[in-house]
């Protein structure tokens, strides 16, 4: 028998999640069934809708998410001991995952790392992975960017819009980004080629809006909700183009009171726009598109990333709760 | 020389407009020229989107709109004196009018009224015009209901919603309205079909739709804006479609300190929801399909209709604040 540990969600967080509103599981594996694997945990993914999705899973739920797995006993063909595996396998350490049986959530089923030409593997759960397929569909897809066009990104230091942003350059578009602190900004300008960014605590949105957008906005790739997607809103163009990440304004609030924002129902109806949400599986048939793309344009030096990286397993609700703060630049994953 | 009468705005509003906002002028017409015409007006029409319009023109600006106009001189063959025609004339009595001139406003130049089959011609203004068509391509452009759908609406007494709800039912969706009275409620429900119906006023939106729209709710078509958008909003299924008409809920506030309401954004990620605003223009080279359409509904007695008339041209700024203030049933008209 084989010992695993495994991270459950022991209460329902309020607020910004606590420590110890998880607790360490230890379980024996079982043996494998046709059709199997046994993994190990390399690398793990901390993301941001795992807070609002926590809401919709009882207490005592193993927490979800991916993570790049090496395959150490296997009784399926198609997975072969020794290689690596990207999978929605929760925060486990250890476990067995029948690899035939449809995945609940929609994304693709468990994969073999592709070749990514030397590069870090654990780049399978960000920017090749789920955050880059994130913003290479949810941005180009919904938002349809054209060369010369203005694109504001929110949470633009975070794993997805900073590849939104890149993504929008590489496209021939002027940038924006809004961050939260005076160092993200300045990666944002200098490493990754923002034309404009902002430290949005600090700035009055509206003024600097006008002067690095004087022409207006035509694509917004919002992150966040809230007022600042409100303020952002109100400069669009004609047939302005919204594709609606995420709203981490809101994820620490009960769902039930959600914070109020000025209401942006006046900018949609004049200036036309199209506002659409979208959760990435939705391009789940399509995944090895976005990563290929993603992949050649690292290679080519046009597209840059960042991980901030957390050493151990145990310390998984760390990571976790250090990225709804902001402290990551760029997507935040755990090493065990 | 012809005396002609025309509003100007005479102040810019401040929440409600009232009736010093408005000047009542009167001016000499000039002679035509080739390719203008002269029009006595019949009818005139009142539209929420005048207050929020107001803003962009400065004051002395004759207050615009259209109207339908008898024509009373002509040099334009194409425009025979006698004819009834439909043109952005503006809140004036009599006026010359260049109809070869492209119109700003982007909508059909002045066209003669159609054969109405015996109905009034005022509603060339109503449902056999822009209101009727802001209905008929906003909703099923940007909706795309399909047949056993749910569809709310607000503003659903007005003008354009009552229109979106009966070709709801046409198109066989469940339809759900909301409105500012009880008297309203029932008409919408024992006259036009609706399903259900509630005075957002004295409602628990939240409660009544949980009842009313077990399922959720597919389409929603959006005439006000604010926390009733943000309530139903938020009890919308997978993929449902946002077609933004109007926000009335802000029409009387200053645009730079715009109301709050509980955000979006976070129910527009889970459900992956699409929104969008429109302006009728978009149609307009679609203009005569959709009265043709609406023509041919009311005539099989699948489409009702309801004008509030006000009497005398004086009146326009009376018809106009009292519609603001939810006073119509339908379509509000001036008739001269």
């Amino acid at each position: 028998m084989v010992k695993a540990r495994r991270f459950v969600l022991a209460k329902h967080f309020v607020g910004e999640p606590k420590e110890d509103d998880f607790e360490l599981v230890e379980e024996e594996l079982p043996d494998l069934k046709d059709g199997e694997i046994r993994v190990e945990a390399v690398a793990l993914s901390v993301d941001p809708y795992m807070r609002p999705y926590s809401v919709n899973h009882p207490v005592g739920t193993t927490m979800f998410g991916s993570q790049v797995a090496r395959i150490v006993e296997s009784r399926s063909e198609a997975y072969p001991v020794g290689k690596l595996v990207v999978g929605q396998f929760g925060w486990r350490e250890r476990a067995v995952v029948d690899v035939g049986k449809q995945d609940l959530t929609g994304l693709p089923k468990p994969y073999i790392v592709p070749d990514f030409k030397g590069l870090s593997k654990s780049l399978a759960l960000g920017v090749l992975g789920m955050t880059g397929n994130t913003a290479y569909f949810g941005f180009l897809e919904l938002c349809k960017p054209k060369a010369g066009e203005t694109v504001a990104v929110t949470g633009a230091a975070g794993a997805v819009g900073s590849t939104v942003g890149q993504i929008a350059k590489i496209k021939g578009c002027k940038v924006i980004g809004f961050a939260g602190s005076d160092d993200k900004v300045k990666w944002l300008t200098s490493e990754l080629g923002f034309d404009h960014a902002f430290n949005y605590k600090t700035t009055d949105i509206d003024e600097a809006l006008k002067k690095a957008a004087p022409n207006g906005i035509d694509c917004y790739f919002d992150n966040v909700g809230g007022k600042l997607s409100s303020t952002i809103i109100k400069q669009m163009n004609n047939f302005g183009r919204i594709s609606v990440c995420g709203s981490v304004a809101s994820y620490n609030e009960d769902p039930s009171n959600l914070p109020e924002a000025p209401i942006i129902q006046r900018a949609i109806v004049g200036k036309q726009l199209k506002m659409e949400g979208f959760l990435v599986k939705r391009w789940s048939n399509r995944w090895l598109e976005g990563i290929n793309q993603l992949l050649q344009w690292i290679v080519e030096g046009k597209l840059k990333y960042n991980e901030t990286v957390t050493r151990g397993f145990e310390n998984m609700p760390t990571a976790f709760i250090e990225m709804l703060q902001g402290k990551n630049v760029g997507k935040a994953v755990v090493k065990v």
